[in-house]
């Protein structure tokens, strides 16, 4: 078995969070437990480049269990979990080309390695393992029935490159579900981001003025939980609609160029690139800390502040690097601009990650079903799925709802009934 | 002129009520000034069966600047403000077929006279004139380029009349608009109906178990603001992922069978029927209230109500009837079922009907410049429009935001940059 | 009987208010049925200068179920109810000497009938009546077991004359006790600010700028509520303390000069004089909405903004006179300064009152029964009465509680326990 | 120098973790300033019982920056930051006597080392030191001037000694200061234990069900900041008018032993002792959480958890013991029942420590000037310390408030004016 991990030795930390992880993955554990009897995707070779932590350890599990062969890589040089991929590696039994911290040549290595499997299907989170098999390994690409994708960004990516007529193979915009972008990236990211700034800075976030760039699920996500810890909000948007959702939500909305002067910590999540940019950086506050909470470090324009820096002074805390400019101001970077969440903490808790991973699973299963019917493009995750993942998500909470009555049926399917 | 309003001495209340709204709607005022002199539907007959508010007198004024030939009538027997119905009459010169209380009847009768005026452009709210249109009036049919409906209630009816063939005329689902449902279903339900629920019953909110029946739009924003008055809200549902939604946005989700039990207040807002039933009465705690937010008066099985009661005390206070059922607990109804925010307190405030209503009065512009290409089916409103009401409306909140750079946008239509 | 009231036509309007409130304070209502049995005031001349409300009417039968001969003025000459002032006169028997709208010198004759009435124990809401006693009719004084004060306003007031040794018979602070300011001034204050301020202008709340003068138990629970309606809550402060609560509760904090600029609505909560002056009005935006939830009517300098402005358009809509100043803007003063929730609202809902005047109630028991103990001073309300009261008010809630183990009592008396 | 720390070598991370505290404490920073000055504890012996953290450091380095000869131990086995220990060992010449996870007898090993130093003024979190100066080393208490105490608990213990007439010496509640208890123990806590849960379990707060035992400062924080993350938030309590003050809140209140069976995370902050018993965890769901925020590790009874237990697996995750009962259930304690915040995340941030150790630092020169005029029993901050500390914060947060006029001033010193 070939993998690439940072340290077998750290296995038995990596099982522990791994079951624990399980035990707020019940959705995924009753699939699990389905797939080992119906093994829908016996003998497939699949490839997933995502967040190696805890809970994708558990999705491996699952696509094992369903008789595929995995390879994970993963989605981000700063998000490996060592341990977990350890624990993968070793007491799973599952393939791992990962380790936190690793160069963007390791990085592409890992990809490749996993393209190498010859996958007929792969997961993303970001597109970057899509984007490989479009440009420098295409001759790969006519294997692939379905590549599911994670994230808003990717999911733009893939729409660009469909729009262009460049997509050479189905994919699925499981972001988009709701089972997906309502829970995991509200909520999810919203306390994650909250728990990896307080990580790595100790922060009282109490009467701090927060700036959060962007007002989609993410930002509102975190805005809203930013508030419930006693931060001041304010929020910079580029759409007239989320402006005005995030204004009537009780938020101050201005532009960034206003805010930069205001706020002392700033939260990128926005699936856009340098929406902090050097001219912010000019006239933010002595020690304004800055971090990102999208998928890309692109979110914050880096070089930029480094060449406006006289000095860096690296890792004064975990974590956090104090960047000296030239009007003596000093800005701290939090993990190097990478996912805050995933950087400084441990990502989304596993309650959220079980509904996505629950979809991806199931919309596994689906694509090998249908895999006749898939065309060239990109593919919403079919309402069932949604449905099926939200009922079992109730129900693992003790959670029962009302049912439509048949005469409530017959009414809303008729236009007659009026004052 | 023909009207039928209940006393036109009621005037001099109804204009200050009209232009003091007026300022909180500067889009659709900005449009009414615009509409004056391009004069988008000179000579155009149009009928409008809205709540008659001064938020609706001032679109109706902003028709009448376009030069339209405006009739309205009411869209609700117990929303009317009588005094904005003999404003409209005698200072603008606007017939209007409504007065507050009016019997089933009367009702129907007001809606005929607002189909004899011919109308080529109709508006609706809650689908009850377009209905007619189908069923005692169908050969009135025939005129119409388009009829626009602003409430969820209209466009389920409207969607189940398309998907059984039986639509005779295109219609526009204002409703579904983002500068529409985003923030009238939202912000403006959500804090009227608190307000009409505490002016009927004068009770304190904080610490009051509070059950809403239904999460959509409506529902969720009043439970966000009757938490935002302390209450502790219960949600009841029937689709899984609002109520997946509504638990982890912190309220308890159970059936309606178990919130009987708990709750002290009960608002529905469902766009359902018989939500709250004689099963769900007969356990309610005594002097629960029971109140409706939802667009027609069927949402709470009333029938059942007095067939289970002894004694009616009618107006205990102004807009409360308590019914003693035989078990001698009391359960305290409030408005007779009618929509509680309108019925109780004056609807929705002016500063979103401003979206809503510029978003009908920019629609009724369009329909008529593409009356020739509108097929016979439920629409969206264009993009274009919501673009344009929500940049007009944070201007007028003095809210400006950031503008995608070049670079920007150019990063958001492409697919290469990866980590 | 003599008394003094609007129009007693009006009583059984008043009379469904006041049975209406009932329902509402059970605690009171509970100590009503036993001091019919044990009649603690049994032949004592009692005056109460209290808001003649529906609450306040349950009280009175409360004092005139114990055997006391109650009279009645109202402590503010806009909150008068004058159904119920009817009502308490015609189907309670109970004299009342209030007219909602009388002038100063009717309101001043008012506050003299009820010391005609030659009381033995006063009540008081701001300290007229007990001012009166000790400038006009100082005469009268000797008579007086006690006083009690409802509001922080008076009890400021008294410990002045304390201070200044003129005091002249025992007062009680019952506005200090927790039963009555953590609840009747938050919970109170805070739902029908907002509740005044909503029916005088039908403004929507969400992404309001609004400023709170004062963040004591008034200005909080306004402040919280506000907020839960989606404003964005601006506070003004004297006291460092309560700004850095206020800051670490997520609002912003800063100077009226500054808040005035910015500021949407204003609302002064302090129990001060001329809060909101000339230069603040000076630079107010055109159509701030100006309006006093505090006591008195003089926390906002309106003979400044008579002066400063060319014109007054009064009651452009119920409650709201507009100022257009010399420099063209619009300022909307509310319920011309007076508390806007009895103004323009109904006052503080009965559940919150229930506390308060249950604590009345119980301690004008207590100062019969030791009226020889009572020195000259301002006195607390006894512990034992504040845990009856909230003990009957959980109870009435059906709320129940821990009660302290024998070894958590021993517990807490001890010191010996450590690490 | 004797000292006893874990290991040295740790020292250059505790001092970035120092130095980066510093930035957020600028009060005491200013105060260190002018102290080095001053030198008001020239050659006074201080011992120092606190928790060993960043935030401790600078208080010990005020404290020595005067003048003081300053020893430090551990009020808590589980709370040092040995790391901190180190770089204040080494970088500051500052003897230490803690180490993370020291057992009982350690613990008290140290606190006599401090004794040993033969201290004038003590600092005490808990009151352990303080105790230990009444039961085992009588004699050395003749030389105290004055000890403060920085907890709840601990003036509970002192008021207790007091009652009791057992105290020795002065000792000075600065919990009860309000620039102590409103923002360390209502921020700090609520933030910090959040925090901590999050770390040791890696949960998703939204919709979990949360029960908080106890409402006092400590527990309402907690509760508010619990509720922003979106749980749903249940209290117990056993005082009447802090029941009300949390339904009102708009949080649920019931007894321990209903909320044992709703619970799926339970936290104690009540400062008492087995608030969580057999009877209760007999109850509880699967997989409950139970973790303790109050001082001491008493407050759940953990050897009645063992007792009932048939297994218990020790670290299933890092601060998680997982307890499997007779009845098969799993309760999962968090960090050994110690104080979640500071054993499992870093405690109350800098920010709010600044305030509470401002005033400890201010109150140190106040007793050492007045130490003749103290008498032996439990004294309250002077209110010139807490308005001196609180006017420097708002200073440093850049927070200007409003001034009293003149006008003003003589206003609330008089009683004249009213209606």
């Amino acid at each position: 078995m070939r993998y690439d991990v940072a340290d077998l030795s750290l296995a038995s930390e990596g099982k522990k969070r791994i079951l624990w992880a399980d035990n707020d993955m019940p959705v995924l554990a009753a699939i699990r437990k389905r797939f080992a009897k119906s093994r829908p995707l016996a003998g497939k070779n699949v490839s997933a480049c995502l967040h190696i932590t805890a809970e994708t350890a558990n999705l491996a599990r699952t696509l094992k269990a369903s008789g595929a062969n995995v390879v994970l890589c993963a989605s981000n040089p700063l998000s490996t979990q060592d341990n977990v991929s350890a624990s993968l590696v070793k007491d799973f039994k599952i393939p791992v080309f990962a380790i936190c911290g690793e160069n963007r040549s390791t990085y592409y290595k890992h990809i490749n390695a996993a393209i190498d499997h010859k996958p007929v299907i792969t997961f993303d989170d970001g597109a970057d393992l899509v984007n490989e098999l479009h440009t420098h390994r295409k001759k790969e690409g006519h294997r692939i029935i379905a590549s599911m994708e994670e994230t808003t960004t990717g999911v733009i990516r893939l729409r660009a490159m469909a729009n262009a007529s460049l997509l050479k193979f189905p994919v699925i915009a499981v972001n988009d579900a709701d089972t997906k972008h309502l829970f995991d990236n509200r909520y999810g990211t919203g306390q994650s981001t909250v728990d990896g700034i307080i990580r790595a800075t100790d922060f009282l976030m109490a009467g701090k003025k927060v700036v959060a760039a962007g007002y989609g699920w993410c930002g509102r996500g975190f805005a809203m939980r930013a508030r419930g810890m006693g931060a001041i909000v304010v929020i910079t948007e580029v759409d007239a609609i989320k402006a005005l959702e995030a204004a009537m939500d009780g938020f101050e909305v201005m532009p960034m160029a206003q805010a930069a002067k205001e706020g002392e910590l700033f939260v990128t999540l926005t699936g856009n690139k340098n929406v902090i940019r050097a001219e912010h950086f000019r006239v933010m506050k002595d020690r304004a800390v800055v971090a990102n909470s999208g998928h890309f470090n692109i979110e914050i324009d880096i070089p930029a502040l480094k060449k406006m820096s006289k000095k860096v002074n690296r890792n004064v805390r975990n974590h956090v690097d104090e960047y000296i400019l030239k009007n003596n101001k000093r800005i701290c970077l939090l993990a190097e601009g990478r996912l805050i969440n995933l950087a400084a903490a441990e990502g989304h808790p596993a309650c959220v990650m079980d509904m996505s991973f629950a979809t991806q699973a199931l919309e596994a299963e689906y694509v090998i079903k249908n895999k006749d019917k898939l065309a060239v493009a990109v593919h919403d995750v079919p309402i069932e799925i949604e449905q099926k993942v939200s009922k079992l998500k109730l129900k693992s909470m003790s959670i029962k709802i009302d049912q439509l009555t048949a005469e409530q049926i017959a009414y809303l399917g008729s236009s007659g009934e009026g004052t």
